[in-house]
This record gives structure tokens, C-alpha cells and sequence, in this order.
């Protein structure tokens, strides 16, 4: 294995892209789906808005630096990494927030049909949000996997106001067709919601292509823009003069100066602007996001798919013998840019191999995950995470259930 | 004045705080209200968060930087300045999503009542989120001046829901009484909701002891965190088992990490808890509020008025003959802390003075506001804004009304 590392490695031709982060010696990080690392621009980038942008130009930093403006323009340039031309991406608040707007606004523009249609493994905070926005809106949610949502909407489809998926499963890291479930979404008159959290970054996406209607993200898992990076909402343009949010706040409002009586909602997708973003971490976003700049993301994408199949690889010559079952698909096709492994002792796992310098992560109850990350991750770093875990595994020198869990997304 | 200004000066014994910021030299900086200048503080605590919380420490940092707990942490270090014992006020998200979250939590709270009242002359975001609220929850708003709210709570208030108020005018300046509005309310079985932006930081609050029901308010202020600062929301203990909130995302469940198919809300503030909170801007905070270590907010308040008072009576001596007329109440404990001058040439004043390093700003049409953070202004600092406002009325070579308006909250 060591020989088919070096030799996949030795052909990479985005390994330089890996400078363009400033990762700890000695550590292979495959958590990046949780947190991404630190973008070696960040820090420059993060002085200059703190002690010369805030400290000398103090209110005048709103235009003069172009503050008031970065949530359009991080908006699109994040728009760029999914697919989306100019003027319908947005970035500031949460994830859950974006969300919130996101199935609010949908629900609002298909007044006239009750259901709400997701996944029941979808992650909770998208659950907990549909319920929430169901309630309001005395909407009925219907739980219904990926794979069963075309005959789910062949059947019932036209009393669905919007399906809410996510493309890849976050505790799996398999891979749903968007072009499929979109079309089944289209074909019955519902809108397709996407929550690109685990998508965004990691693989080329074409929301305008395949017609997408509204999508949300973070900011933290593939783009590294930080923890808690602000999160993105993209609205199709064709839905933008119908638009409304739930929360009209006056960043939102056509005319946010003349703090008028009553809110008129801006043109375009500023309409979707709430409050005041958080300036620092939307700025150490921006400076995170040139990590892309001039990256292929179809080459990024087979450089991933190198990977994660190249750690299948390991893991059923090492791994599988010692308990290990690998549950994302090995077909291409369906692989998100993470590899999860099936083993009773994943958070005992998952601590242990943190000792020795592998970060990965653990879904309970018994699912270890390791993300990848193409832009500065190597085939060496996949057999590296193999071997130590085949060792842990063959010692069983480890606490399996030890009592501290770390956050998750 | 100059004599004036030397003595009591000399006699600040709060003058050293201004070391705390990192203030432009030659700059008299009179927007605080808008956005704090730069506390010392930071640049180091973030660059700990960037060069080694996150970079080295990676996703093991939610826990071992405490990260996770930030924002209840730095919630409670802002309950210290607004008289809240510890565990009732959170931090995150934008003041607009802090106040969607109050309204509606406060609606729900009494859910027979179907008005909704507030200050016709609230900020606007204030007043688009009320109106947004009460068409979610069928309530009609009552626009009623402070001024008027106890004749008309004692009138109408077994309808009224909440009132939501700010305590100061951001226009004027004028100070209302907390005290007595929160009383109304009470009397009348409604609740008391407070937008704190222009209060919190600048004068001693007491939300504990009033009995306040909910309040809000901004970080990017007078607590001078940094552009777009995460707000903070305080809900009173006695709410805590009953609070609804509109957005349950999965940081505000009892068990985040379970990752449970239904919301169960967290005992206490936390099930405020929206989504992943802006960790960077959000320590940022945290870190500039170490400017209020040790200070005495009674004392801070003093020192306003004075300043705040020499800066009225330099606007008698000096401005009021070129046609300046003060709007801000001369009556101290009617005064905020700001002063208000009302100039048909508004905006063409605050270009022309920000170009001769008094940096104060103007709401439309005709009001020139000057923000007063006592940590850090001087009543010199008060003395040179008079005089050169007064040099420009006189000479009058200004452009009148410039075309830019600048960002304003």
C-alpha cells in the first residue's frame, strides 16, 4: 500500500494546493467536514480588517473597505464554488438561520400545498427547522429517504410545497443524484431545497444548471472559513421579485438609509440580508475562500475520489478483518468526500486516534468518519489514518467508550 | 470653555480607561454608538484564536478553548452590564434575529392577548420585525410614544401582549424610564421588552431588578466589539421553562450531540441557542469587554453626563447663534449618552467635520449625533468637536448635502 501511496501522490497535481493551508506538522487531519483548517491567508487578511480597517478607519470601514457590500460579494464568490452566476448567493447568520429563511420563503411561494418533504437521516438542526417552519405555517413534514422521494413524489407529489435534502449524507458520506431528486421536485411542482453543508467545496455542484430553486450551506466544513463561519442562502434569480423572507431586517430593505416607517424588501437576493453580519468572521471567510482561487473543482473531485477510493482500498485489506465495515458506497458515483466505518467502539476509536495524531470524528452510535479535504490532503495521509487505526484495532489498547463528546456537526 | 474642559479633566478619575483603545491619534471619535473603535485587547486574544486555538488546536477547540460555551459565557459577562444574574442572557446572531427570537418567544407567552406595542419612533428593524411577527402570529402593532404608553397600557393593556421599547431614543438621545415603562407593563399583565443597543455599556442597567422580561441588544456599540459584533438576548429565569423559541436549531437542544430525531429545548438560556455561533467575532467580543473590567458603570455614568452636559453647554455658547438647535433633553436623567443637534445641513456637517477628525455622524433629514463613550472621550475631546462644528457653521464652505450616506445603525 505504501508504494501505490507514493506512487498516487507522486501524480497529484494539486498537492502544492496544500501551502495554501497552515496545518500542524505531524497531524493527518481528516475532520474538515466538522472544521476545516486554517487558510494560510487568514491570518493576514484578519490583521488587516482588525488594526488597520476597525482601528483606523473605524466607521468608515462600512464603504470605504467595502464592509457593508461583503455579504453580496462573499455571497458570490461562494456562489462560484456551487454553480451559481452572479446576484443570487448571500452569506451572514447560521446555517439553522439560512434554513429557516430558506424553507419559510419556499413554503411561501407554494402557498397553496401542504406537505414539506425531507430526510429523515437529514441532519437534526434540518429536521428540527422543518418542523419549525411546518408548525407556523400549518404545513404537514413527511419523512421519506432519497431513494424512495421520486415515487414518494410520482405519487403524492403535487400536494408538496418543497423537498429539503442534503446531497450527501453527513454520517454515511454517500452521495444522492441532485439532478434526479431535482427533477422529481420539478416534475410535481414542489421546489427543491438544498443544504449543500457537506457539499459546498468538496465537489463541483451546478445549482443554476440542474435548476436548484433555493440552497443553503456553512461556511466552516469544506470552505475553512472558521468556526462558525457565516453560512450562505442561494435563491434561483427567477424566484427573487416573489421573494419573502420571515425576517425583514433593515440590512434587507431597498433603501436600508432612510430608515423608513415600513420595510420595503430590496431587489434581488439582498433581500434576504437580516442584520449586521459579524464583519470579522465573514471577512476571515472571504480571505479563506482564495484556497479556491484557480482550482478546477472536477480536478478536485477526482483527486477526492482518489482518495476516499484509495482508503477503501486500505481499509479492506487492513481494517475489515479487525471489525471495521466500511458503509459508504464504494461506487464513485455515490461518494461524498468522506469515508465512514462501522465498528461498536467508534468513540473509544476516534479519541485514540486523535493520540496518535489522526483527527476524525465519530456519529453515534458506532460510526467513525473521516473527511477529505483534496486541497491539502495525500494518499500517504489516507494510509497514515489506515495503519494507525488497523494498530489501534489490533491492540484494543484503548478506552472504548470514553465519557467526553466533542461538538458536532 | 478650553479652562473648563482642563478642569474637569483633571478631575476624571476614569481617564486612564481610554488606554484600553486603540484609538487613531488626532481623531476625536464621537461614533461609538455606531461602531466602538478597536479595544486594546484584541488583536491579541484573536490572533490566539486564529494562530492556535484554530489552527493548531483544530476541532478539538469546542471543547478545549471552550469554544462551545462562548456563547453563554460571554452572555453572562454581558449580563454583569446589564444587571442580569448569570445564565440568563446569551450571545450570538444579529440584534434582528435576537429580536424576531424575543417578539415571538414574548407572543408566545401570552398567547391570548392580540396587541403588540411599540415605539413609533424605534429603529427600523425594530419595527419591520415586529410587524413580521405579529402577521406570523395573527397580532395587530400599536405604535405609542413612551411618553404615552402608561395612559394607554392603563386603557388598553389587557390586550397588549408585550411592549417592546428602547429605553433610549437613537435619534434624540432622550433617556426613558425603564422603570416606570416596565411597571406599565406589568400592571397591565403584559410583558416588558427592551432593545438595549443604545444602553448597554453606556449607563448602569438593572434588568434583574426591574423585572424585565426580555431584552436585546448589539455588541458593535457601546460594548465595542467590532463591526457586526454578535447581539445578546436576556430572558428573565422566571420565563426559562415556558420559553417557545421561533427558530429551534440544534445548538438549543437538551442533548446537541445525540442528534435526536425531535427538538427538546435545553433547560435554561441555552435553548436560545440558535446555530454554530460566529466563533471569531464572538471572542472578539468577548475580549473587548475586558475594557469593562473593574469599572463601575455609576461612575461611567457620571463621567457621561458631565461630558455629555459640558457638551451641551459648548452648543449653547458656540453653536446655538449659527442656527444649531440641541434635541437632547438638557435635563440629565432624561439624556442618554448622546447629544443630538438638529442642522438643516445635517449630513454635509458630519463629512466636513469626519475630514477635520471629528468623527460623529447624522440620521436623516437633519440630526447630527454625537455618541459619548466615556471609557475613552475627554472633555477636551467634547470642547475640540464644538469648536470645529462651530468653525464650519461659520465659514459655511462645505458641501451641504454630499451624496454618500454612510452604513447607520
Amino acid at each position: 500500500m505504501h508504494e501505490q501511496a507514493a506512487r498516487l501522490d507522486a501524480d497529484d497535481t494539486l498537492a502544492d494546493l496544500r501551502a495554501r493551508f497552515l496545518l500542524p506538522p505531524d497531524v493527518v487531519y481528516l475532520d474538515g467536514n466538522s472544521l476545516g483548517p486554517l487558510p494560510a491567508a487568514v491570518p493576514a487578511a484578519l490583521d488587516d480588517v482588525v488594526r488597520r480597517q476597525w482601528a483606523t478607519g473605524l466607521i468608515g470601514s462600512w464603504n470605504a473597505a467595502g464592509w457593508w457590500e461583503a455579504p453580496l460579494r462573499v455571497g458570490d464568490t461562494v456562489g462560484r464554488l456551487i454553480g451559481a452566476a452572479p446576484g443570487q448567493t448571500i452569506t451572514g447568520d447560521s446555517t439553522s438561520v439560512q434554513l429557516f429563511t430558506a424553507l419559510d420563503a419556499a413554503a411561501a411561494l407554494r402557498p397553496d400545498r401542504p406537505l414539506l418533504v425531507t430526510d429523515p437521516g437529514h441532519f437534526p438542526t434540518d429536521r428540527y427547522l422543518a418542523d419549525a417552519v411546518a408548525r407556523r405555517r400549518d404545513l404537514a413534514v413527511r419523512h421519506v429517504r432519497p431513494g424512495d422521494l421520486p415515487d414518494f413524489l410520482a405519487a403524492e407529489g403535487d400536494r408538496v410545497a418543497v423537498v429539503s435534502y442534503s446531497p450527501v449524507d453527513y454520517r454515511t458520506g454517500e452521495l444522492y443524484d441532485m439532478r434526479t431528486l431535482t427533477r422529481a421536485a420539478h416534475d410535481a411542482g414542489a421546489l427543491a431545497l438544498w443544504d449543500l453543508c457537506h457539499a459546498a467545496g468538496a465537489l463541483p455542484l451546478d445549482v443554476d444548471g440542474l435548476g436548484v430553486d433555493l440552497a443553503v450551506g456553512c461556511g466552516y466544513k469544506f470552505l475553512s472559513g472558521g468556526p462558525g463561519a457565516p453560512a450562505f442562502l442561494y435563491v434561483a434569480r427567477r424566484h427573487h421579485t416573489t421573494l419573502e423572507t420571515p425576517l425583514p431586517g433593515w440590512t434587507g430593505h431597498a433603501d436600508p438609509f432612510a430608515l423608513a416607517d415600513s420595510y420595503t424588501p430590496a431587489p434581488g437576493i439582498a433581500r434576504a440580508r437580516i442584520g449586521t453580519p459579524p464583519i470579522l468572521s465573514l471577512l476571515a471567510l472571504e480571505a479563506a475562500l482564495t484556497a479556491f482561487d484557480g482550482v478546477d473543482l472536477a480536478r478536485l473531485r477526482t483527486k477526492s475520489l482518489s482518495l476516499t477510493g484509495f482508503f477503501l482500498r486500505c481499509a479492506d485489506a487492513l481494517l475489515t478483518p479487525l471489525g471495521f465495515t466500511p458503509v459508504t458506497p464504494a461506487e464513485p458515483g455515490r461518494r461524498g468526500s468522506q469515508v465512514t466505518l462501522r465498528h461498536a467502539h467508534a468513540r473509544g476509536l476516534a479519541v485514540a486516534l486523535a493520540e496518535v495524531g489522526v483527527i476524525a470524528d465519530m456519529r453515534a452510535p458506532d460510526l467513525l468518519r473521516f473527511g477529505v479535504n483534496a486541497l491539502y490532503t495525500s494518499h500517504r495521509d489516507m494510509l497514515t489514518a489506515a495503519t494507525r487505526l488497523r494498530d489501534l484495532g489490533e491492540k484494543a489498547d484503548y478506552d472504548p467508550a470514553p465519557p467526553t463528546p466533542g461538538p458536532v456537526t
